[in-house]
């Protein structure tokens, strides 16, 4: 690949690394007309990643005009970094000659990547497609449970024993033949004669070294072993926290099976932070390019939890309904308590959700942090609960109105700080993902504490 | 680092890489008893960025004991690794001396990543402690724009002319003195005679190729030039949507001045991510480290917008007091529909600013999501608008009620959909962070509709 790319690619500063609309013009066009020949020459320069981004970003109709033109050039690299719904539809349309040539070119944990997430008989029809030894190593892969460390490694790792000196392990490397190597690697891993690994000597220092050297006096200060049946975003922190650039994983018996590269960390770290993202907003696991109905379905249950939240506030409106029919201000200021008490719940939850994904927020501090949110809450809900003590004054004309509204906002924002994060702590102990499910509990909280408090104060105070 | 760690952190598989808390009490208890020795013996075994955790974990007080009894052994890696808060903390701790050691040993691109975030006065300290060549390229470095890819790069580079063999690069690696190279690196770059990076060769191929070949005939597929100058976000997506390992940093000529490495590349994407989820829960830059007063700064501001906006909705409301002092049951009814607008609308705005964050929402595709969008909110606006319907005939047994919360539910809806995705883009467009903005927008227009289309049509129908 050379320079061209960042021509073609960069039409602006601004939006680097974004196809201009130009280029895609250009790219529909040659469709159109049918030009293979100018097809091919446009796609050309393109990385596989920014064809597949092309794919997911034109109509369904263009998708698979384009694709039957470019059938010959197609290759598994762009399978694999198309977006699931897309990928399924472009296998669709792939003659299986083109579909056996473009999986047979790829990596075995690409080829796991490829097909964890596509329907049975699409799946089948691949892995017939590799070669018998290939689909075993795809298999066995497979067998490893979804987001683990097994899912995530190649099998083709450089070793050495402990005993080797540099000159041994250069004349190794370059006697094995090609196709026993992985594509990329980085480091040697030394093994003790039980398989396991004991350190990593990177390639920059054995080229640097004397041939006599030993290579266990080369060993790099960082060393972590992942276990197989790690979590794959326990693999992704290890990599960021520690740095690594590459890690041995080993089996329930400590013995060295496969190797996990930095690149695949850092893509299973940006899915995590998407998937955290997508959940703390009720998304599920939502992309661009599902269909409407599929979007619809992932929507509506979050929609659903946030009616029954919006209906259990309702019921303590209700409670009230003698107070809101003799006094109508009520009705118009209640909303501002509860959505400032949202916000707040909304924020010390974000923050601890994180804290806690990030391992910030442990044992060693939780009470310390609880007591951070909650004074925090009382501050600031001390400030507001003036500023809109004075607001209610000025508008109603009512100091007891302000001072119920000021009162309500202390104790709503104090419990949003309370809430947002021990129901997080609590979910995350309990075991379900706090990024899914606190959103709805901390919002049905400060809901029914702001309606509560505001009403039932000017229950107490106006009546 | 050796097995240790693994076995000192990890005292259940749930808690992978986390410190357990018998590992914290033995520290604590060392520090309590003055015991540098235990101390020393029991920190020995971890690495610089579980260091790290544990002091931001532990209370004011005992860091500074533990900093000051560990003092000796601090290095600069540790102070690299804590949160800003903490940092600027313990480097007022340290001994002179200490911090002079510590910051002597650390890589130039680490350096800046430590003093770019410091007061001027512990910056120039820190600053004062390095050798005069090292401080050029820290300051030459800061010369750079904050979040620039001249910020995140490593001056020291490994690069051999095209019309090189793999025999000439080799001798040339090993006969250049080791502090004139990267501590690791895992590329060759290639450079043409007027220093224009031209591919990368992998230390792989290097080793395994005969004296003879030429360079370029080794040359990887895949190969990104980065301009100096360029956003270090967008440094971040071209490593992982290319699979860069390293990418060389060239000036406004094309020179080649750098190299950024991957490891990097996922530090900043970590950032950008968590960045991008506490703006969206208006939370800004927040740490758990911060003081409580700094954090309840950090989040007034965005409970101030959003005050502002519910005194908005609060407005509208205001303009049907006679509505809601003839019809109790709206006061009760109202929160619904403007609940379930601001969460459909906050659904569809994370979902396009995550789309804009990883270049997948675009000129080419714009329109079609915001149909996309507008359809799915009228799809789940009419599913919810029958259950609301329905909810609002038994509760309050007037049909005409249920037919008003059921239209105003679809309307909300819809203009949920077509808020959170125009609002984004347009903020976008405009050079606005659309993960900093849209929600308080976005929230408005659901609240400021949601109460209009149910109180005006009761209005309308039941007066």
């Amino acid at each position: 690949m050379s320079d061209q790319t960042t021509e073609l690619q960069t039409e602006t500063e601004d939006d680097a690394y974004v196809l201009g609309p130009k280029a895609i013009a250009a790219i529909l066009y040659a469709v159109d007309i049918e030009d293979q020949a100018k097809l091919t020459e446009l796609m050309e320069p393109l990385h596989a990643a920014d064809i597949a981004d092309l794919l997911e970003q034109i109509n369904a109709f263009d998708r698979s005009r384009l694709v039957r033109l470019y059938d010959r050039e197609f290759d598994g690299e762009i399978l694999s970094e198309l977006d699931e719904a897309i990928r399924e539809e472009v296998i669709a349309v792939l003659t299986p000659q083109v579909l056996t040539q473009a999986v047979r070119d790829m990596d075995s944990d690409d080829v796991v990547d490829l097909v964890e997430d596509l329907e049975d008989d699409q799946q089948e029809a691949i892995l017939d497609a590799l070669e018998d030894v290939d689909r075993a190593a795809v298999e066995q892969a497979l067998g490893y449970p979804e987001y683990s460390a097994g899912r995530l490694m190649q099998r083709e790792v450089v070793m050495a024993p402990e005993h080797w000196t540099v000159g041994e392990a250069i004349d190794y490397l370059r006697s094995t033949p090609e196709e026993e190597l992985p594509d990329q690697f980085y480091h040697i891993v030394i093994v003790d004669p039980r398989l396991h690994p004991v350190g990593n000597v990177t390639l920059g220092k054995l080229m640097r070294s004397k041939r006599e050297t030993r290579l266990m006096d080369l060993l790099e200060e960082t060393f972590q072993i992942i276990p197989v049946l790690q979590d794959e975003s326990d693999v992704a922190y290890a990599f960021n926290q520690y740095h690594l650039i590459s890690a041995p994983v080993v089996d329930d018996e400590g013995r060295l099976i496969g190797v996990i590269t930095i690149d695949d960390a850092m893509a299973v770290l940006d899915e995590e932070h998407e998937e955290d993202i997508l959940r703390l907003a009720g998304v599920g696991e939502g992309s661009l390019s599902d269909r409407v109905i599929d979007t619809t379905k992932q929507r509506f249950p979050w929609l659903a939890v946030n009616l029954v939240t919006a209906i259990a506030a309702s019921l303590v409106i209700a409670q009230f309904e003698a107070a809101l029919a003799q006094i109508v201000a009520l009705a118009v200021l209640m909303p501002i308590v509860a959505s400032m008490g949202g916000n707040a719940g909304t924020q010390s939850l974000t923050v601890a959700v994180r804290a806690i994904a990030t391992k910030d927020l442990t044992g060693a501090n939780v009470w310390r942090v609880i007591r951070r949110e909650v004074l925090v809450g009382l501050i600031n809900g001390m400030i507001f609960a003036v500023i809109m003590g004075i607001v209610g004054l000025i508008w109603f004309g009512s100091p007891a109105l302000g001072y119920v509204i000021a009162t309500a906002m202390v104790i709503n924002l104090v419990v949003a700080g309370l809430a947002g994060t021990v129901i997080p702590v609590v979910l995350d102990r309990a075991g379900v993902d706090p990024a899914l499910a606190s959103g709805a509990f901390v919002t049905t909280v400060t809901d029914v504490v702001g309606f509560f408090a505001f009403l039932g104060l000017a229950a107490a105070v106006l009546l």
